[in-house]
């Protein structure tokens, strides 16, 4: 069984990881395509630099596209490799309430700390539709820590305020992944209360505590996959409250976003995701994300190309932020 | 191995069945859901009164909430009870790629005719993407024709004419479940040309077929489970050239579909399209479509009684065209 | 005072026309800048040609971006020009009901036969207020007949058939001019019974006439003003039940339109409407429609290419029809 | 002449008006409609109460709905009892360039400090229309100061950082009524420079400044209608730097905008924002806002409760703050 983890435990830097994949992943006949080399690499290149928990199989996650046995596999090696140095929020997304249910199950008992769960998407879920998966999964599992991955496009709508003051009922759910701090940051806050922690992105950190203080005590990222030192100075600068270094950080890292999202549009960039996120890992340099599996790996070369050239700047501010 | 088919082969009544459930799947603990009575004897009722083709696992076949396990069973009873009778066509929809192969493949050692397949959904396919997957399966298994499940909701876009004329080329892909006849459709069949038949909804058949005649040799419905005697006087009307009894059909069908469509809206029948067409069904009274598998089971009430007069309705127009 | 019109004398080819605009239209000092003799020319070309009925400053009618003296001048203009020999429906769509009685009674008074009206679009209009809305035009000038302008882009939003059904109840209303038949086209037929008459576009009255018959009397065009020879063909094929010509004149006309909506969109080719519309009636020769006024004269250039290329198509055709 | 005004001279509370109404306004025989003794009263109160600026006819204020002769007589009387005491933003917002120019040079000869000024709305503007569409009003209005009015609602879109950064270069544009601060937010405030400010909400002022500090001197508001006292605490707390005090202003002030938008939706306060926000300043008590003006006067009821319990609980929280 894993770790025992609150709302109150949930702290710093919240890193996704990709699934390393071997050279033949895009193709289809390809067979456990997990590249384990690689993620024993990043999983403690992630842990010696300073994350604090690391969560696997969102969307770049590939949690789509792995074949069962592959998740797994790939899944009990985060977690072998970890050792329970920090916490391993695994992903467990499905169709269905039933098959997240088991595969979660099997994560726990394999030492993960909780899931990172997203709601299945076949169909749009109402609010008693979510509350209600949510609220199975945590009945099914009930010593498990849940961390909610809101993604409007993949899941078709974004959480509401009604639906996180429902969502805040559930004991097991302790924190949310975040899109964009908007209009609506302030009322999740407040549905939310001290129940579930949402977690911006990084580059929104800064501005969501100015808004909200102590109620965003950490952020959630991918860049953590590209280098480790931004965050960590980002963290410290933003915990001993030092504003005008936090916000020269956050402009660093915006700088890097900017070539990230085609004609800088969320939509477009979640058509490609997968390909673009595991591009610009790949050109950071540290880890081996490798291809996309199919059928995600067909993406405009433009597109790439700006995915690359974010990866090439985070290493530029990495540098900066190492010495 | 399954039988030939091609898209010359493709007329009349093509339905898609639910998987009948037994009467605790709406419970997350529940194993083995699927009844297998019901499906025996739905499937024969289908077959005896005349539908020309049976498909699988769509959405209201809840493609998404079997487990692997229960679909595969589930698919096997069916083809056994077909035993060849008619051409059965398999829902293989899932996440990704190399899932829909081994399942697909299974399924035609199984003796499945061939596959009905919407496309991965968690992030939105662009059109290379859309025709990279099904190029990917056909080459995968490549005797095995193909029905693409083509639902804008579920799959977020509907398949554009170049999309079509891309397919077109693709020797495996035989027909597309299209969604509603508009200002696209005549579009949409000339990218097809003679390579892939759109199927239409039934109430939209005749209407197809002023259009573009002999472009439109089948429908597909859901409402075979409801009694085949209305689709089968459709069928009978439309190919004898019957306008004015084809119209009278279809104006009784339009009628029993008015009730089912929450505030006449097609997006808000997609987040309850399993429950309503499941209460549906069983309120015309010929199959037990039991309930909804979870997370879906969750529906406001006064959609459900829309749904089920729906079901009442079919029933009561299909005693008219049964004498 | 106009002449009497009702539903049923609604047949035939109803072509809305552009503002012929002298040279330097687009210049935002320019003063009275409606061409009258083009307009002139252009409506007796019209008549001439064999039109049913003429409608006035439509979106391309520039009714958003004429002065209101200049607006006054055309339509009486146009009065003059067809002095009684086709109906004139003058398009008097403002920002709120009182403007547009107050122009609609002006035009009347001058010999409109009727009015063509949108509704304001500042704020999106909900059911009650679309109803209010002609209700209270049609309570305010109650010999009047109204055709209805409803531009789902320009007025964000497409009818319903509960609001059709209600509109039916007012007698003013005669016509509508009707988007896209698609989906809705049969339910919105239905709820105009005898009272309103659903106009199609040129070339989808082939189509609408194969599902509804003789509830569907007449089309709306703007192509006449691109030459009147084809439309002729188009209503004598149809009113004579010649399907195969009527088929092959409409095939013609889709080729011709092909180019006019940049990547097969209609919410791109509204926002170019104006200068769309104009570039290709230009480029068909036989109106000098001129430059589109402010601020709607920005247009990309290849855009407008498809525009031109559009209006020598139908030259083209329509020489094949004037034999 | 106006005032000479600058985007430097920009801050504190903007605040804008309904046009108040006659009681038989919303009849669509009314004729001067405009309650000119309500005008006088909440212009006087405005600026007694400490108001920084006046800005006039955008939505509530019935830039729509008012006719030509109305909007004059309405504008000369708030800039008359103004007497130069406060700037004066005079709405005119109209269908076009050339007749936004007319009106907007008259309001300035008739003593407007500058103009609000929203985009033609008929066809949505691209990227050039809206850059050429204020551009072509500076060089008609050289020394004309423009607050710019982005309703994504109502001019069918939202200005992007391109557009705002082009914008910045036109020297009359001062200012821009912000809708809501989210994501882009950011992007826009460094897109404007110093030469164009956004304003906030008064609700989103103090979050706005935890970002933006100085670049935010400024909010809009239609508040002020229902009481200044609040509004002037919020100032004073936000340019004093008391954080706490202005967060708690704030607190209140999103409390009474609770009951406001009908299910928490802007798009659906959109359609009923000129009724909806008469009846709020209505039930406040210190201004006779009136009717709504046809066509916008039917609105659901149980909204418009919602509205009069926003406008009650600001008079309520206004009383806080006035000791």
């Amino acid at each position: 069984m894993g770790l025992k983890f609150s709302a109150q435990d949930v702290r710093g830097i919240y890193n996704i990881i990709p699934t390393p994949a071997t050279p033949n992943a895009h193709h289809i006949d390809a067979d456990d395509t997990v590249n384990y080399e690689a993620t024993y690499k990043l999983v403690n290149m992630l842990i010696d630099e300073g994350v604090d928990a690391i969560l696997t199989n969102g969307t770049f996650g590939e949690g789509a596209t792995l074949t069962e046995k592959e998740h797994i596999a790939f899944v009990a090696k985060v977690i072998e490799t970890a050792g329970g140095r920090v916490p391993v929020f695994a992903g467990a997304t499905t169709l269905n309430t039933r098959d997240t249910i088991r595969r979660g199950k099997l994560f726990r008992e394999m030492g993960a700390t909780g899931l990172f769960l997203g709601r299945p998407m076949w169909c749009e879920c109402d609010d008693n539709t979510i509350v209600g998966f949510y609220s199975d999964i945590a009945t099914a599992l009930p010593d498990t820590p849940l961390i909610i991955y809101d993604n409007p496009e993949a899941f078709k709508g974004k959480l509401s305020p009604r639906v996180y003051s429902r969502l805040a009922g559930i004991p097991n759910i302790i924190a949310s992944k975040y899109i964009a701090i908007g209009p609506q940051y302030l009322d999740d806050v407040e549905a939310c209360g001290d129940s579930i922690r949402l977690l911006p992105l990084d580059s929104d950190w800064y501005y969501a505590r100015k808004w909200v203080g102590e109620k965003a005590p950490a952020c959630w990222t991918g860049s953590g996959n590209c280098g480790m030192a931004v965050l960590r100075a980002l963290k410290k600068a933003i915990e001993s409250g030092d504003d005008a270094y936090a916000l020269e950080i956050t402009r660093d890292i915006r700088y890097t976003y900017k070539t990230l999202f085609p004609h800088g549009s969320f939509k477009l960039f979640s058509l490609y995701n997968i390909p673009l996120e595991k591009a610009r890992f790949d050109a950071a340099g540290l880890v081996e994300a490798g291809p996309a599996r199919p059928p995600y790996h067909h993406v405009p070369q433009d597109y790439l190309e700006g995915a690359r050239e974010a990866g090439r700047r985070w290493a530029e501010i990495n540098k900066k932020y190492s010495g």
